[in-house]
C-alpha cells in the first residue's frame, strides 16, 4: 500500500503562511522567509531548474521527501491562488511551463475544470469530488509508489482530521510571523495519533518527522 | 536597565499545556512530556533538589536562563492553579517548602492575599494592579538584575502584546498534545517585532533565541 506523506515548513509560531495572502503575495507577508532554507539547498534548486546549492541534512532530507513519489495532491492556492469559478482562459498557474512536479498533481477544489498537461510530466486534475477522492485518484495514478500531499494548511488539516495522513515531517524555522494560516488548527487534536520518529537540525531550520502509531 | 527575560517549553503544536488542565493535572493532558527533557538535565534537577542529570548543549541553556535573574514574575496558575478567592487558610501552591526561584516572585492575580515567604529566599508577592505593575515591582525587587517571566500562556501573551518582553526563548519539543494553552495566540501578531538571535538543537529539544529589535 503506498503512503501519504506530507511535508511542510512553518514559522515558529506556527503558520505555514504570513497575514494578508493574495494572488500577488500568496505566501502572505513574510511568508517568502519560510523557504529561504530550501532555496539554499542544492536538491531544491535543481528540482526548480535553479544552479547550486549546499548539500548536508538539509538537502537530504528534501531529497529523501521527493523519492518514490508518484502523485501529488495540493489545494487550490498552492496551484494558483484566487477563488471562485475559473476564468476563461483559466490561468496555469504559480508554476510555470515546467513545474517541479513531474507526476500527476491532483488539485483540490469547488470549481471543475479540465485537466492541463505540462512539460515534464506534470499534469494537474482537477478533483471537485473532496479528500477521499482526491486520494484514491493519486493512489491509482502513483501505481504502487506513494502520494505527497502539499499544502496549504486547510488541505492539510483536512487529510489530519481525517486520519489519512501516514508520514508527516514539519520544517520549522526561526521566523516569527505573527498571523495567517495555522498549521494545526482544525485538526481536533487528530495529531496526537503521531509519533515522532526523527529530528534533525541545522542552524537554518529544524526538521521533526512523525509517523501514524501502530 | 534590567531585562524581562521570558523562557517556556512548547510542543510542536504550539501549546504550553494540555487540553484538559486542572488542579490535578496543572499541565493538562500529555504536558507533563513537555518537560522531560528538562528534568534530564543536571542544572534543572539540582534548581529542584534531585541528583544526577546530564550536561551539554540543554544544560548550558538552562543554566544560562537563571543567570542573573533577581526577581520572576508568573500567573496564577503557574503558582498554583484554581480560581476565585483564595481558600482560608491559603494554599501555598505547587513549589513546596523550598521553591526553585530563590527570588522575590510576583504573582498576577485577581485576588489580593498577604505575601507568603518560603524557605530559600523565595518569597511571593500577590499582584492585582496588572502586568506593569507587576514589572514594576520585580525591577525594583531585582535591583539591577534581570527580571525572569514564568508562565501560564495568559500571562506571556499579555507581556508579549505589550512589547514588554526583552528576550525571549522558546523550548520546541517533538510532542504533540493536539490542544491546551497556545503560546502565540491573542499578542495581536507582536511577536514580529523579535529577531531569532540563536537556535541550539539536541535530539530531544529544540531551542529558539529571540531578542527584541533595535
Amino acid at each position: 500500500m503506498s503512503s501519504l506523506r506530507f511535508s511542510i515548513t512553518t514559522s515558529l509560531d506556527g503558520y505555514v503562511a504570513g497575514p494578508r495572502q493574495s494572488v500577488t503575495h500568496p505566501l502572505g507577508e513574510g511568508g517568502d522567509d519560510l523557504h529561504k532554507w530550501a532555496f539554499a539547498v542544492r536538491t531544491f534548486r535543481e528540482m526548480h531548474g535553479m544552479e547550486g546549492g549546499t548539500t548536508g541534512p538539509d538537502d537530504d532530507i528534501i531529497a529523501e521527501s521527493l523519492r518514490n513519489i508518484g502523485a501529488t495532491i495540493m489545494g487550490r492556492h498552492m496551484f494558483g491562488g484566487g477563488d471562485g469559478p475559473w476564468g476563461t482562459p483559466p490561468w496555469k498557474g504559480w508554476w510555470g511551463d515546467n513545474p517541479p512536479f513531474h507526476t500527476p498533481v491532483f488539485v483540490l477544489t469547488h470549481h471543475p475544470r479540465d485537466s492541463l498537461a505540462m512539460q515534464g510530466g506534470t499534469i494537474f486534475h482537477f478533483v471537485t469530488e473532496g479528500i477521499h477522492a482526491a486520494l484514491d485518484r493519486a493512489r491509482k495514478a502513483a501505481a504502487g509508489k506513494d502520494v505527497a500531499l502539499g499544502g496549504g494548511a486547510d488541505v492539510a488539516q483536512q487529510y489530519l482530521k481525517a486520519g489519512l495522513i501516514d508520514e508527516m515531517e514539519v520544517h520549522v524555522v526561526p521566523v516569527l510571523l505573527g498571523g495567517g494560516s495555522r498549521l494545526f488548527d482544525h485538526t481536533d487534536g487528530r495529531q496526537t495519533a503521531y509519533e515522532c520518529i526523527r529530528v534533525v537540525s541545522s542552524p537554518s531550520v529544524s526538521h521533526f518527522k512523525y509517523r501514524r502509531k501502530g
